[in-house]
């Protein structure tokens, strides 16, 4: 398996949502996703047992800056057709981790055979999808020109809890200049289903962060130039740390950046 | 003359702005005015000769995040009824300096005896009126709280020139947490008639601003807690300055943060 190079197989920018899915589903594509067809919306996955699925929907409702629901799977049922007409949630994301118990045990790159008639999907918004925007208003963003993605950290922000789901916000980080960051934050509040504006910008440990080296997974870009501020996001993997917390029997997560892209277009 | 004591002879916020008018013309108010009828626009006083008022109007237009134009008087007429019915500029302004080629060479409560029928009044726009809007937004400004203003620096920013104006962009800076600064850079966006969002955060000396301690007059909020950022916007004083390197004649503005205190009510 190799689905953490950087993406190279599809052109940048341009490829429809569409022709990204049917390239991750024939294997032609393995690479994270922030690259691709960036004028849509890319999300989160996560995919837990009926019997958890209610206290999750009040988790995330909760939580509405980490966890913005952009769409939520009928019980057994692998689709959100309002998300993407082909879109089969079995197979048309770049990678899976499966976790059973709170521990990670697998990064398939397709759960046909693990399905079950019980699961339910949510799709959560991603702040993938407003670097686009970003980068159209003129905002630098460094991890993308080094064919990276942003890191993320735990903080010591807690969120709200919802049954057996709670926990440390995770955040996402861009290392920005001071422009850029102003820049960022008036154009991102403008974005509430992919997270909206910063939680934090400057000092890492007023949030818990001692370290920018130790990132959330151990990939993204950490280190920051003298002229650069990081910028914080709230980021939708807390409900993958949750899932975790919670020690559900099953979840089933996207696998680092490999996200669902989605045929809904982002508001220029 | 007292004219730089914070503001405690008129109540906080609900003040008119007649009423301030009046209460400064009597001489019954003699404090900076940032504290005083907060729902209503403050504006920076520039009054330049005839002869150099073409190019002043044309430096203000080419650098409007700094010098945003609320109102201009006809020559020889030191009134501007569109910002406020009975406002005279020779005696509503709690404090003038006078500059003369430049240098400083008064500090009057009153102007009357200086008027002459070739000056021309303009008045720009000034953070302080956003000052209750970010408040309201629960935006916390500590020198505010600490009966203090705002402290401007004179950076290594240029502006674009126009006759004999040019020089450095001056700035204001607030010392603000990170989450009021990311909500002060969001709501100022909405109000370019007061400067607008933040031309900077965080590092001073990235806009040539070596010790916040040597902030320009001398006055204002400079020392930062651990847990704050130094947010800064573009200043009216940018004006000052290039007036003063013009080595205008004759100039005259309001002296430190006594304002124009307008009838126009800031937008929520």
């Amino acid at each position: 398996m190799s689905t953490c190079t950087p993406a190279t197989t599809l052109d940048f920018d341009t490829t429809s949502p569409a022709a990204v899915r049917a390239a991750i589903r024939s294997g032609a594509h393995l690479g994270f996703t922030n690259h691709l067809a960036r004028g849509f919306v890319q999300g989160n996955l996560m995919i837990v047992p009926q019997a958890q699925a209610e206290d999750f929907a009040t988790y995330c409702a909760l939580n509405p800056r980490a966890l913005p629901v952009l769409g939520r799977s009928r019980p057994g049922e692998p689709f959100i057709p309002e998300l993407g007409a082909d879109l089969d949630l079995r197979t048309d994301v770049g990678g899976y981790t499966v976790f059973r118990d709170g521990e990670p045990v697998d990064t398939p790159r397709s759960i046909a055979e693990l399905w079950r008639d019980d699961l339910v999907a949510f799709v959560l918004g991603c702040s993938f999808s407003f670097e686009g925007v970003l980068q159209r208003h003129g905002v630098r963003l460094r991890h993308l020109d080094e064919g990276n993605v942003s890191a993320m950290y735990v903080t010591s922000v807690p969120t709200a809890e919802a049954g057996p789901f709670g926990g440390p916000l995770v955040v996402s980080m861009r290392a920005l200049r001071a422009r850029d960051a102003i820049r960022a934050i008036t154009i991102s509040q403008h974005y509430p289903m992919f997270h909206g504006e910063p939680v934090h910008i400057g000092t890492p440990a007023l949030i818990g962060i001692d370290d920018l080296a130790d990132s959330y997974g151990g990939h993204g870009l950490k280190e920051l130039h003298p002229d650069e501020l990081p910028v914080f996001w709230a980021c939708g993997a807390t409900a993958q740390l949750a899932a975790r917390r919670a020690r559900l029997p099953l979840c089933i997560t996207h696998h680092k950046a490999h996200m669902v892209v989605t045929d809904l277009p982002v508001r220029p």
